[in-house]
């Protein structure tokens, strides 16, 4: 057993909707969780700035003693995460292996769409992947640059992210895909709107969903589970995020009380 | 006479509209322009940050032997002039004052609007400096945190930019405004779909237009304008953001080669 925190961390408020989901595997585990507020979004920088953030972050959490490191950023996982795991010891999870892995079990006709920042799109992190467990699969990508800025101003709903969504996820529908990855942290606060335009057969599969039952069977693996029954959550910023605190309320169904504002740079 | 380069700076493109009305009025000037693309977007970020960032890039830019500093960025300018100003002894310009001049010597029924960033809006600048101007001055001010990612997405004209802009405006709008100040150097990119919005009668005044006039009368009265026939344009960026050099060449209408990166911090 280990009580210690498992570090989560992304560039804002997107990667809340995975520490969502880690609580309700693992309620009895304690989250520091970084939101890289001073300088979101991560999705339209360059690899080396990605590195260099995702390293700043990882280092702060690792001083706190966390026991393992989950990269709830599908930019940085896309990426940066070799990176990470090359420069630090600690085990570093990041959301492409299980997205990938519960899409590929999801599909039947072997189409399966990504949709994601131009960051990760443009790395092709996930359709490397996808090709690297089987080889026939085909993808289609796409980025939607405007989505994140939509899910922070909070429309989510209604006509323009409907207008939006269309304009973007023309190429998927017309790809003939029965599944499609969503390859960012923030997307499933768009979720109705996606499915709705791309009809109720296909399949979105949130990364983020994914990666907490991996979490769970890797602390499993190494012994390192908290005997806890509650964890805590423990929300940080890199900058003063006006609204963090009631928006992370809001995502975890709990109340966060205080965000604390962390100098890492 | 000072043939020095004239540094000025912003979160990321926008303030290239800036050196766009410069270079028109004082084509023999050579200028440094700094865009912190690494972290752009500066709307939704803290006042301690935005001066903390923009103080790196005034101090780079004062190494490079600046004579004058024009800051391109309205949220700069809300929250971070007098801090700047204070800090460093070169000339340090703003968009504010001469955004406001122009609306003030504009309105007739002295109802301006002003239309910017969150942090700009919440600031209050714009408000504070109209009324220390004319205290029977009444203004109504909207955020609009969609317009800079949809200029960044090169999404500025057809009907999702007309649907946003319609939500941001209703209140402007309503408020019989004669006036409405761009308070934000990313919105001239956006004037066609405003102005049509809001009705031909309302006059758009661009702080960024409004201050090149006053960077050339400072510089006229400090005996420091160049002497030079043509100044160059050179472009520093704090991130590899694809896209800067030709996007930065059909802003200018010049050919921009090449798009240095730099490191500030």
């Amino acid at each position: 057993m280990d009580n210690r925190p498992i570090g989560v961390f992304d560039s804002g408020i997107g990667g809340l909707t995975v520490v969502n989901t880690l609580i309700k595997i693992l309620p009895g585990e304690t989250i520091y969780y970084v939101g890289d507020t001073a300088r979101v979004p991560y999705g339209n920088k360059s690899k080396k700035r990605i590195q260099q953030f995702s390293a700043e972050i990882t280092e702060w959490l690792i001083k706190k003693d966390c026991k393992m490191i989950v990269v709830a950023c599908n930019t940085v996982s896309s990426l940066a995460l070799d990176y990470l795991q090359l420069k630090f010891s600690i085990p570093i999870i990041g959301v492409i292996k299980p997205g990938v892995d519960n899409a590929v079990n999801s599909t039947r006709n072997f189409n399966i769409g990504v949709i994601g920042t131009q960051a990760t799109i443009n790395s092709n992190a996930y359709g490397k992947y996808l090709k690297s467990i089987n080889p026939s699969i085909k993808t289609v990508s796409q980025s939607c640059p405007l989505f994140v800025p939509l899910v922070e101003e909070g429309w989510i709903d209604g006509d323009i992210p409907m207008s939006i969504a269309k304009v973007y996820l023309d190429r998927i529908i017309n790809a003939e895909v029965d599944t499609v990855i969503l390859g960012c942290t923030h997307y499933p606060l768009l979720k109705g709107i996606i499915q709705l335009i791309l009809g109720e057969k296909i399949n979105l599969v949130d990364s983020g969903q994914s990666i907490a039952q991996l979490v769970k069977s890797e602390l499993s693996n190494n012994n390192s589970l908290s005997k806890n029954c509650l964890g805590d959550i423990h929300c940080f910023v890199t900058d003063d995020a006006t609204s963090f605190s009631s928006l992370a309320s809001r995502f975890l169904n709990r109340d966060i009380r205080k965000t604390i504002i962390i100098d890492i740079y």
